[in-house]
C-alpha cells in the first residue's frame, strides 16, 4: 500500500490539496448496518473547522461533507464510503512566492526534494487542511466504537507553550476555543495568544487523548502493537514531534515497583501503562499524549534559500494558525478512533471477539 | 497483513517464543547483489546479547544465527532471507507460577485476555528475547544503507533513571555496558545499578538514535510519514512508552521563530526538526529519542490476581534485566535501519531515486 | 488492506454504486512528473461508455471525469489522484422489485448474504458501471507505461458466443462496437446480437489482451507472480469465469518439447509462455485470455426465490448489456496496465530498474 | 508487502531454495486455540512428497516438518507458526551447467534478468520443491476450516495430456499416483507416462479442486473477490497457465438463460457459477479448474542461449517430474484452503460472521 492510507481493515485513504478542487477520503472495510448520516460526520468536522475564533486561521471554509457511496437507506452497506469536501475559500495568490522558496521548518523543502513538482498553493498536500478528511473518517469510527463497545474518546489541551493547563473537568472542554479542561485558565490562554499574534510568531502545545471502555485484547504481539499503531497515527499528524502512552517519558525515572500497575480483584491500582501492556489493550483507559510544534508559517522574517540556492529572507503572510495545537484535539481523537476500530476488526478476525 | 511483520517493501516477519525451539525472522524484499554473511549479522546480535555484563540478564544464549535462504555465493539473490536462532538456555521451570498469575505491568495479563492459550515460559512471545531477530534483520538494513548512501546509524543511552548522561563522545559508547557516550559517568551508572539489583527493583532509561547521511526525500505525505513509521517501529519495541523526533516534547514551549530551522546556502542552522519535515527526510540527521519503562519482572512483591480472579502477591525470580534500556540501543538502531531502508525502497519505487 | 483496492504500490481504490451520487477512484503511488489531463482519461472512459451502439446497454451516461487532486500545472505531483464521475442517468424505479428477490446468476443473492443491507438500485456496487473508475485509473497506468518503456496494451474480442473471430488486423478493432479484429465477421456478429435481443437472452464472450514491450524482470518469485497478479485483476472483473496466460488451457495437451519456447540469439522462437516464465516477465508480449459469462440480467423468466424463501419467477427489465463481453475489452486493457505498472514500481524498488 | 506472502489476514510467508539449507514458511494470523501437531501437517506433506511412484521425480526427501513456534500444549497461541523443512537430498552437481544457460520455458532466464544473482542449483527458488511449505500451511487452513465450518476440500486430475479422466468416484483418488477419480483409467495413464519417460519429454495436465460447505458471504465486492483471490493463488503455482471457476471457458458459449443457476426454495438448480456470484461465495461448492503446462526440464535437446548470448543446445538431466500436474492436486487443495481461510477471517472482521 502506498502512503496515504491509514489502517489495515478499517482503511482510510486521504486525498487532496489545500487549494485544489476538493479534499476527501475513501473508507473501506466499515461493517455494514451502521446508521450513518452526513450530520454525524459534520458534527466532528465543525469541531476542527477553521475560522471559529480569533485564535485560529481566518480561512472560512464550511467544510461541508458529501457522502458519495457506501450508504443505503441511512445505513452502511459494507462497501467503500466516499467522503467529499469541496474547497471554497482558496486564495492562492497569498502564497505566490512560496513556489520558489522554502519556509524554515516547513514541508516546502522536502516535498520539493521528494517530488520536485509540488503544489505550493496554501501548502498543497502538506496543509493542515488535509486533517479534515481524517476527522470525517474518525467520526465513523467513533460512532461504531461507541455503539459496539461503549467506547468514549475525548481529548483536551494540557499545555499551551509555557502555560500548563491542569485537568479540572471535561465539561469545560467544549466551551472554549482551546479545548482546555479548566475554565479558569482560559483568560490567560487568550491573553497569551493575543500577544503572540501581535509578535507574528507561533507556539507549540501539548494534547492529551483518552479512550474509555476499550475492550481488552486489541493489538498484536510484535511490531503492530496497539501502542505502536497509535504512535504511527499520531506522529503522522502534521506538527507532531512526540507521542507517549501512559506515563510516557516519566517512565524513565520510575522504578518497576512504582510503574507496574498493581492488579486487584476489582481492577488496576493505577494506569502508568496507559491501557496497553505488551502492545495489547488491558481494558484500562488508553491515554495518549502529543507534543505539537509551533507552526512554521509565521510573519517573522526567517533566513532561507531559493530553489536555485540563493540566500533570502522569508515571511509568511496568508492565513495561518499561530498554534496548530489549538485545533489538534478533535483530530487526535479521530486518529485514536481509527486505530482502535482497525484493531477491533483485526481482533474480531483472529480471535472472534464479539460484544 | 497480520501483526508480526515490519515494513512494506523491506518486510521483516518475526517469529518465536522465549523458551520454544527457536526464534527467527524472514526478510522479504531485500535487493539482490548485497554481499552478506552470517558474520555481518552476528556482529549486531552480539551487541544485544544477554549475559555480557552483571547489569543485564544472566541468561547465556550464544544467539548464533543461521542463514537458511536468500544467499548465493555470498550475495543476496532478492529472494526471502530466512534467519534462524535456536534457543539453547531455556530454564522454563523458573517461570512455573506464571501461567496462573500476572506480573503487574507485564503482558501476561493482556496475552491471556487476547489469546487465552499463551506460552508463559520465559514470557513467551512477549519476551525481550524476540528483539534478537529484529536486530538480525536490522544488520542487513544497516549494511545496505551504508553501502548505498553512506548512512551511519548509531545510538546511545542519554539517561538511566534519574541520572542524565550528557553526550560527550561516540568513542565511549562501545566501551561500557550502558552504551553511555560519556566515560566519566560510567562509575555512577555502575553504582546505581548495583544498588538497584540489591533492592530487587528495576528502572527506566532514555535512548537516543541518530542516522547520518540519510538522503532527502524519504517518507510519504500523509499517514505513512517517515517519522510516523519511525514512531511505529520504536513504540513497537518492548517497554517503550514514548517516542520523539528532533526537539520532541521541547517543541511544546518553543516559538516558531526558534523551532523552524533556518536554511542557509550551506545547510540548515539547527536541527529541531530531527531531519524530518512534513513527514519527509530533509537530508539532516534523523534524531529519535525513546522513553523506556522499568522492567515489570522484579523480585519485589507486588499485588496481583490469579486467572480465577483471586488476590495474590507476585514476585519474579528467573533471570531478568533490571533495566531493559541497557540493551535497547542496538535494537533501536536496528529498527531505525529497517524503517529507513523500507522508505528508501518505497522512494525508489515512486520517484526512481538512485544513488 | 480492505477489498476495494487494486495494486500494492500503484494503488487504485474504487468506490461507488450504480445509482448513488457518484462513482470514482483514488490512485495512490503514481510517480510525480507525469503529464496528465482529464482528456487523457476521458479518451479511455469513452471507449467503455454505455449507449454507443444498439448492442450495449442504453443507459446514457456521459461518464465525465473530474480530477480532484494530485495534479499541479498539468503534471502529477506524486500525491493521490482522486477521480470523480457523477451518476446522472439513474432510473432506479426500473429495479424496484430487486430488493426482495435475486436474479439467478447475479450478485443480488451473495451481497444480501454477506452484507444484509445492500443497495439494489441498478445492481448497486455489483454493477458493471463500477468498471468505469478502473478504466480511468488504467488510463494513467497506460500513459506512464508507454512513456517509460514504450509499452503498448491492446485487446480484442476473439469469440462471441459460438462465433470465433480469427485475428486479422488491429486496425479493425476501433471500427466496430465489438472490438473485433476482423471487419469481415462484423455483420455476422451484428445479426447474432439482434437475434439475441429479440429472444431477451444474453451470451458469453472471449477477450484477448496483449501487452507489447514489457520489460523483462517484472514479477515476484512466489505467490505475487506477474501472471498471478494478472489473474487476480482479471478474475476480479465482473462476469469473468476464466483467465489464461499464453497457451493457457492448450498447455494441457502440449509436450514440453513443444511448449517450452526455444531461445535464439535474436529472441524467442514462439510464445506459449505468454511473456511470463516463473512468474516473471521475459520481455516477450504478455498475452492474456478471458472467458466472460453471459449477463444474468435478462428478460427471460427464471426461477428464483424471495428474501423470505418463497419461490418466484424473475425477469429483469431495466437496461442491460446482452453481452457484457462487448464492452470488456477496454476494461481488460486497463486492468493489465494497472498490474504492469504496479510491478514496474515494485521492480524499481527492489532491483532499481530504470529505463 | 513483498511478493512471497500469500493472504492478508492468514498470511503465509514462504522462503527457501531447492538446494539451500532449508525451506519453510511462517504463518501469521492463525486464530488461537486450534489443536495442531506436526503429524497434521506431515500428512499433507506426504501426499505431495517426491519419490513415491515411478511417475514423479526420484529425489527422495523425507520432507519432515519441524514446528518452531506458535504452539503451546498442542494448541495454537495466535502467534506466528514457523515451519521448517531441511533439504537433505540435494545433488547440486546435476545442475552444474544451468548457471550459464537457460532451459526453454523455464524461470532460469527471467530470474537472471530480474535478479542477476540467482541460485541455479535445482532450480533454486523457482523449483516446485517450494510448494512444500505451501502444502504445510494449507494443512493448517484445511484443519481450521473443517473444524469451524465443516469445509471439505478435495481435488483430482481430470486430464493427463490428451487423456480425459471422467469423474467417477472420490474413493479412487487416494489409490493411484495420479489422483485420478476413475480406477479404470489408471492403466492407460501408467502406459502413457512410461512411454513419455522413454521419450525424455513431459506433458501437461488439468486439475479440479472442490470445496464443499463453504459458508455464503466470503469475498469482497471489487478487486479482492473470492474468485479473484483464488485465481491469484492458483496462477501463483508453478506451471499453471490457466484458472477457471465453475463453467469457466464454457461460459463463452452459454446463454444467460442456461448459465444463471436457477434458485429454488431448497437450493440451486445447477452450479455454473462454481460457488461464487459477484465475487462472493454463495454457499454452493466452490469449483476450480487449473491448466498445468508440461515441465520445462526435459532430456530432449532444445535450442537456447548462454548468458553471453551464444546459441547452444540444452538438455536437463537431473531428476524431474515428467508431469508436474501429477503432484499438483494436494498443492491446489492447500492453496484453496489458504484463500478460503483468509477470506473467512476477513469476513469475520467486517461482518462478524461466526459459526
Amino acid at each position: 500500500m502506498s502512503g496515504n492510507t491509514l489502517g489495515k481493515l478499517f482503511c482510510v485513504t486521504n486525498y487532496g490539496e489545500s487549494h485544489g478542487p476538493a479534499i476527501g477520503a475513501v473508507i473501506d472495510g466499515c461493517p455494514p448496518g451502521l446508521e450513518l448520516s452526513a450530520e454525524d460526520i459534520q458534527f466532528e468536522l465543525d469541531r476542527r473547522r477553521p475560522g471559529t475564533s480569533r485564535h485560529v486561521t481566518q480561512r472560512r471554509e464550511p467544510d461541508e461533507v458529501e457522502i458519495l457511496s457506501g450508504l443505503y437507506e441511512g445505513r452502511t452497506t459494507g462497501t467503500p464510503i466516499s467522503l467529499l469536501i469541496r474547497n471554497t475559500d482558496a486564495r492562492s495568490k497569498d502564497y505566490g512566492n512560496l513556489l520558489d522558496t522554502f519556509r524554515p521548518g516547513h514541508a516546502d523543502y522536502t516535498y520539493w526534494k521528494k517530488f520536485e513538482n509540488r503544489d505550493p498553493r496554501g501548502g498543497g498536500r502538506s496543509s493542515a487542511r488535509l486533517t479534515a478528511p481524517t476527522v470525517a473518517a474518525g467520526a465513523i469510527a467513533k460512532k461504531w466504537l461507541r455503539e459496539q463497545y461503549g467506547v468514549l474518546i475525548r481529548g483536551y489541551m494540557s499545555q499551551l507553550g509555557p502555560i500548563r493547563i491542569p485537568f479540572q473537568t471535561w465539561d469545560s472542554v467544549a466551551d472554549n476555543p482551546f479545548y482546555a479542561p479548566n475554565p479558569g485558565i482560559v483568560p490567560e490562554l487568550e491573553a497569551y495568544m493575543d500577544e503572540l499574534r501581535k509578535e507574528g510568531d507561533s507556539i507549540g502545545a501539548r494534547i492529551e487523548v483518552v479512550a474509555e471502555n476499550v475492550p481488552a485484547g486489541l493489538g498484536e504481539p510484535l511490531y503492530d502493537r496497539l501502542d505502536a499503531d497509535i504512535a504511527h497515527a499520531m506522529m503522522g499528524l502534521n506538527a507532531v514531534k512526540g507521542v507517549s502512552i501512559g506515563a510516557g517519558f516519566e517512565s524513565i525515572t520510575q522504578k518497576g515497583s512504582e510503574h507496574g500497575d498493581a492488579i486487584y480483584a476489582d481492577g488496576f491500582g493505577s494506569n502508568h501503562a496507559g491501557g496497553v501492556l505488551g502492545g495489547i489493550s488491558s481494558g484500562q483507559d488508553v491515554t495518549v499524549s502529543l507534543a505539537i510544534k509551533p507552526t512554521s508559517s509565521i510573519r517573522t522574517m526567517r533566513p532561507s534559500i531559493t530553489r536555485s540556492g540563493e540566500a533570502i529572507e522569508v515571511q509568511t503572510l496568508g492565513r495561518h494558525d499561530p498554534c496548530v495545537g489549538i485545533r489538534a484535539t478533535p483530530i487526535a481523537e479521530a486518529l485514536l478512533a481509527i486505530v482502535l476500530m482497525d484493531h477491533a476488526l483485526r481482533q474480531r478476525a483472529q480471535c472472534g471477539l464479539t460484544r
